[in-house]
């Protein structure tokens, strides 16, 4: 599995629609609670924040949409660092039901080391935050990330 | 301007960072807010949904974030639509501040028209609803959409 688990949630209420099941446009608020588990993951948590006045911007979204998910489930984020470079991050993240190998979003995000301020620019990522992701990439052992396009969309005759 | 607006709200407290502004995770719940003002729209409201038990359904969604939304700001939501055949709509929304041509998230969707029910199906759009997408196109004077990959990013050294 070349996918590190970094956030798990019950269903909240005020995520569902009528039907009782997740509202899409809850997904990428659970992927943004996930991202923040993987920020304090690799050392950008809020003593560094606090310290340094930087934290991470998100760029760009890229969201598949594949499964419905019941009120009753517990859903995990998968996480896989893509690449980065000394400001950036190019993250891969999915959403399952816990304990299925179903994926019920695929997404991809490019995140921006930023120093807040009264003008935000880019900065560079601090040395031990490197350090950690180069860790969090060792740890995977590595499938080759297909994407989101190559999932099948499970409602028929798409 | 190509673009139709069809939603515009003020922030609420619960969309807010620590910083007083927008929290990117709610964009995508203003851009599905804005939504379901277009089904509305193009005749897929609540009386289309109880009749015909169909709806839309996100299959996809890019976004690209490009400014801050303060706490005091009222936000619109603008729409075009990219193309569309019996099932589906490809749309591109723009987020901006009320009063200012300035696009703070541009975004493209892809939506799947539903029958929901045991087993939900994609289902052909109604005629009715094919008319109402023809006029919504026709009433935009159609500058070519350029696509949020043009955007400049404002923070500095991206």
């Amino acid at each position: 599995m070349s996918f590190t688990t970094i956030y798990e949630t019950a269903m909240k209420p005020e995520w569902l629609d009528d039907n009782r099941i997740l509202r899409n446009a809850y997904v990428p608020l659970i992927f943004s609670l996930a991202t923040d588990a993987f920020m304090d993951r690799i050392g950008i948590d809020a003593a560094y924040r606090a310290r340094t006045a930087c934290t991470l911007y998100t760029l760009e979204s890229h969201l598949h949409f594949l499964r419905q998910v019941a009120a009753t489930d517990v859903v995990k984020v998968d996480a896989h660092i893509l690449d980065f470079d000394k400001k950036r991050i190019h993250l891969a993240l999915e959403l399952r039901v816990a304990n299925s190998a179903d994926v019920v979003a695929a997404s991809e995000w490019v995140l921006l080391h930023v120093h807040q301020g009264d003008k935000p620019a880019a900065a560079s990522l601090a040395a031990e935050v490197e350090r950690a992701i180069v860790e969090f990439r060792a740890a995977d052992t590595a499938e080759p990330w297909q994407g989101p396009r190559s999932r099948t969309i499970t409602v028929e005759n798409a």
